[in-house]
């Protein structure tokens, strides 16, 4: 087992899991803050540079995890690590915002999909992406195929 | 606090930090194996399909953080948060890695940047990017400039 630390917390206009946008179609475009703490907010100094930041946070109303389970975006089950489930063995999760501007130790962003209160573990620059062209996107793919065909 | 468990750990053909490319021009394509412990294998369920992961692990051999430092792509300290430095209040690392095959429990994957031996958290699939035209990547891209302006 590791011990990890809050460096901050998340404020959120989302109170309850319902509230989060979900499934096909679901956007992120929800605005909210990154809030660390006093004794983190050296560790911001040039952060304000970037676009988007990587934020790795805690799943800390969850309780236990299921190694498969049905996602929102399909009716069939799928592995945990197949998944953006939040029933994961670490209960770790893992979203990429944009940083429209920093105010001291308050990082305002968009693309919040975190309860109001998370626990932050950490932050890191987004530098690359994968092309486009080069993601296959397994199941979620197959799914939506599915799904259109039907409709 | 929170406590996070090893869900595997990496083969790696890297057993000293110093054997990591790091710095301008650092290419990830060494190959190597993601090793699911025997309990988490039903997570791995459908992970085929994807292309590429998201593996979040520990920096388990590093000790203590520092809140500004110099990174090797720059002679300028900058705040943890702003680069991947190992010394961070969380020592949470994080890597994208391109998925060749499955065996069984064990994922090989090309782009390993970690020591062999290192802990994973999570791993979660790859959905989708951030549009390179809208990346903005603050001190890193000032410091290529200085660098291509001095040679």
């Amino acid at each position: 087992m590791f011990e990890m630390r809050a460096v901050g917390f998340v404020n959120s206009p989302y109170t309850e899991t319902s509230q989060i946008p979900k499934g096909w179609g679901a956007s992120h475009e929800a605005e909210g803050v990154l809030e660390i703490l006093p004794e983190f907010e050296e560790g911001l100094t040039d952060i304000d540079g970037f676009s988007h930041l990587f934020v790795i946070w805690v799943f800390h109303q969850t309780d236990g995890y299921a190694l498969l389970g049905k996602p929102p975006t399909d009716d069939r089950p799928h592995g945990v690590f197949a998944t953006r489930s939040p029933y994961r063995p670490s209960p770790v999760g893992f979203t990429v915002v944009e940083l429209m501007r920093r105010e001291g130790r308050r990082l305002h962003v968009r693309g919040i999909d975190m309860l109001e209160g998370t626990p932050i573990l950490d932050l890191k620059p987004y530098l690359s992406s994968v092309a486009p062209e080069k993601l296959r996107r397994g199941w979620l793919a197959e799914a939506e195929a599915r799904r259109q065909k039907r409709s």
